[in-house]
């Protein structure tokens, strides 16, 4: 059976959240999970639910953990027994097939780079996103772990989205597109300009630029894009859907108040 | 008195809209509007309004249109009597103080570039556009004129955003925001690292960094980024936008349709 090492306390709601989701994700799929962290804290939360409940969960101790505002590569060489280091060495020693965590991303990238390595040809790990669009849902890449990126790295991350596409989101021959603003091979900047032929030359289904108002139509399985404008288009959309929020907040609240 | 020269021509809906805009704006600012653009259509639009409507309106004729589809370089040098050509040439001239258009963005860049040129010390024009906020307003450049700056072009968007949010937004000593990834000076692509010390050394109220999820709060008037980031940005906005109106159109049908 899969098994997945989960980091128990990453994110802002530590062992509480990772462990109702292990739980919830046991039951969706035919896995294991291995929560990875601080024994007595991960105990606690495991006593509040039956066993039932808990029978696909195993518990690795870890003695530190990485904070969300910590020097990613500070405390990746600082903290040796982190949540993030156990798990990754969990995968890397065959004792889980892949490892999660909603922690510090950064140390969480530098962490996999260094413990597991990167796949042959692949200089670039990439941070991949999932964003909803009007049809389905599509991956987009990167999203900050490269902000200075050259031709060849967003090759890479068309390869990488390729296979996330097909297997995570089980999509037939994807459809990638690069990022640029306008469909002609000659528009976008020098770095999507160098980039179009490598793409066009690969045996994927690459289908050009395509503008950032077209990715939320859902016409491309793929976007690739370099991590700098991609990071500003993620934090940007953050932005936006608050501002609506507070919009339609102010809105019900005179709506409300003038009853 | 102020006059304006207004492409009648310009943007999807030709004079019939523009005229409507030129006859609003007369009334709310001490202002009069030269039309310019082809004479015949121009005189059926203003027929449909009365005399003391349209008393601070002017007509040029211009006997070519350049449309939104075309190559703007190459419809600049063709249609030397387009309405942007023959507007521009009034400011050119002094007949008018300045030049409004809603149409070939491109085209209007180009033409404004070669018949009025550029201020000393500024390389590059710049596109900028006025977002909405959380607070108020800010004003955002560059949105694509520019896809691959030096950090020289950055600093002459600042500059300009600077005397844009003074004069347009009426705005004190404005704050000046540079759009990386990270509010900490090192944060950011090369572009904005070699940028940031530029800013710093000049006399007006820069801020520092500021993330994309940061300025839909409100925090600056100005924010200044490369065209190739600015563009995409502007155009993902458009395209979540558009998202989030067909979600709400889903559900509002779905609501009427179980009532």
């Amino acid at each position: 059976m899969i098994k997945i090492a989960l980091d128990a306390m990453g994110g802002d709601c530590g062992p509480k959240t990772n462990i109702a989701g292990a739980i919830l994700a046991t039951k969706a799929y035919p896995i294991e999970i291995i929560l990875v962290g601080d024994k007595d804290l991960i105990d606690i939360e495991l006593s509040k639910h039956s066993k039932s409940d808990i029978s696909k969960l195993h518990l690795r101790h870890a003695s530190e953990v990485i904070e969300t505002a910590e020097s990613p590569t500070k405390a990746f060489r600082k903290k040796k027994d982190s949540s993030i280091h156990v798990g990754l060495n969990l995968v890397k020693d065959k004792q889980a097939d892949g490892f999660v965590s909603t922690g510090n991303t950064g140390a969480v990238l530098a962490a996999s780079t260094f413990i597991l390595g990167r796949s042959k040809d692949i200089e670039r790990p990439g941070l991949a996103g999932i964003f909803p669009s009007k049809t389905k849902p599509f991956v987009i890449l990167d999203l900050g772990s490269n902000v200075d990126c050259k031709p060849q790295h967003l090759v890479e991350f068309a390869i990488m989205g390729d296979f996330f596409a097909q297997f995570i989101l089980e999509r037939e021959n994807p459809k990638i597109g690069l990022l640029s603003i306008g469909e002609e091979k000659d528009k976008g900047n020098a770095l999507t300009q160098a980039t179009f032929p490598l793409l066009e030359s690969l045996p994927f289904n690459f289908i050009g630029n395509i503008e950032a108002k077209e990715i939320t139509l859902g016409k491309v399985d793929v976007v690739v894009c370099d991590g700098f404008v991609g990071n500003n288009m993620l934090k940007f959309g953050e932005g936006i859907s608050k501002l609506f929020s507070s919009f339609f907040k102010e809105e019900a609240d005179r709506s409300l108040l003038s009853k």
